[in-house]
């Protein structure tokens, strides 16, 4: 196993006790949102923005229970977007990690309610007097994910792809909305790090920068499998933007120059760490977005 | 029009102001997303929860500001949860406050991003800095805002409200049923003000008790509005309860002995604001639980 799958292993069990310490089973009359809840947080996934979470954290010397509540406050933001998504209302899936998805494994009414309480539960996990002495860095956290996660971000990225089936797109308009559905959270995850160590601003921006170019290898990389790859290998459904016509990186450049534009974004995501040296951390940071390049699924 | 109304309609007036500073159209791509967060938002409502931040605001002299952004937060919430439960996966109705439900004035997929973003605004607005000079205020606010909003509360309690069809329910796990599903949000109405006004915790506690009985006051004339007003005066279907089978205050003690609950829990919620005295800001919190008890829709 190499340096990365190792930190990503690491990071993967932090998130799981992390999770099983802030979300524990209930028998409470409310416990099936609580189980799924869990469902959808405890059953696998790459765990990419805890691990960028602890990463950059790292690189700042981040407490570890500060920086273990930020991972897991991100993952419930992450987890409660996969639930929304894969409603029959939105993309309707049914497999998700090789798993049926929340509303197939509960109903429908009670995945809603699971991601509503996940997307509840992260603000609670940021704003708690665990998360940093600091009463602003909390509510600076706070602010930064709502506005990575609300209409301005996340949310609003959703939405622009719900609408781009039957809107053209082009290559700006492709940017941005990606920037929105997945940058901006992959964006947060790198900067909770230096807002949870204080770093120097320009420290910050160098991650955000990174995470933004990190973020666009990540989707121009997840169209190319979507378009090559088999469900199985995915352990979701593959080639759904063709059946959907909907424009992508790779519907619009082709797959060549797709993967050209990927290795470009990945050179300069690297080159905004330069100020980080060669660090254990910053040298993570660089493996992952050659892995992220390398990826099969 | 008497002290109340006035006080009803300053409170609804300055909380359409507060939206449409936080959340002006748009015509970028994402537009549809919040056309329907307004749409859900400014289409009137009792604005219950508003009026009560800004009075109890007004015990402690709370700004302005601080106190209508704090209301706009907790309507935010409260929308949001009207826009989720009225989805055909959970109550599936058609009509809110006399106008079409979201999912039927938009999309469902809309329905749900709009209560998403409506969500995550209400932290991005508790969290941020024209809120309070006070990190530790912020803070305090999302910590309890999403305690009062998650799994241990208002999503909670909709759990339980969507399983109580097929489970028998006794007047403890109704009561507990209710103070979270709508309790605790209204309670989060009571004590937003002290928070923001750095209120002595005593008084906080009395606040939030008041809160907790004026809930339960809400929640047994909901009940018997349900079974005894037309669709016509609420602005939306009646006669859910019984047509589902579900247990409530009402179909367990019967409609007499419920009116007397009420009524009991009314003279207890006065009591509570004994300590408060006669300014105006208390006298309109006693007024709203004779308007709470007396009203008919």
């Amino acid at each position: 196993m190499n340096r990365l799958e190792k930190a990503l292993n690491e990071a993967a069990a932090t998130l799981v006790l992390e999770v099983e310490r802030l979300l524990p089973e209930t028998e409470l009359p409310e416990a099936r949102v609580v189980a799924a809840m869990r469902y959808a947080t405890l059953n696998g996934g790459k765990r990419l923005r805890p691990f960028l979470v602890l990463t950059t954290a790292a690189l700042f010397n981040v407490a570890r229970q500060s920086a273990s509540r930020a991972a897991a406050a991100i993952e419930f933001v992450h987890c409660y977007s996969l639930i929304h998504d894969d409603l029959p209302a939105m993309d309707n899936d049914d497999l998700r990690r090789g798993l049926p998805t929340c509303h197939r494994a509960y109903d429908e009414a009670t995945a809603i309610l699971a991601g509503d309480a996940l997307l509840t539960k992260a603000f609670e996990v940021l704003g708690g007097a665990p998360t940093h002495p600091d009463p602003q860095v909390r509510a600076d956290l706070v602010v930064a994910l709502a506005e990575a996660a609300g209409h301005q971000g996340m949310v609003g990225g959703q939405m622009i792809d719900m609408l781009a089936a039957t809107r053209p797109m082009d290559i700006p308009a492709i940017t941005r909305l990606q920037r929105m559905k997945t940058g901006r959270l992959i964006a947060f995850s790198c900067v909770a790090g230096p807002i949870l160590g204080k770093a120097h601003p320009m420290q910050r921006q160098a991650l955000e920068a990174y995470a933004h170019d990190l973020g666009l290898v990540f989707q121009i990389t997840d169209d190319l499998l979507d378009l090559e790859a088999s469900a199985e290998e995915m352990g979701k459904k593959t080639g759904k933007d063709a059946e959907q016509g909907k424009a992508t990186f790779v519907s619009l450049l082709g797959a060549d120059r797709a993967r050209a534009q990927a290795k470009a974004l990945g050179d300069q995501a690297i080159q905004h760490l330069e100020s980080f040296g060669n660090s254990e951390p910053a040298e993570l940071l660089r493996d992952t977005v050659r892995y992220v390049l390398e990826r099969r699924n």
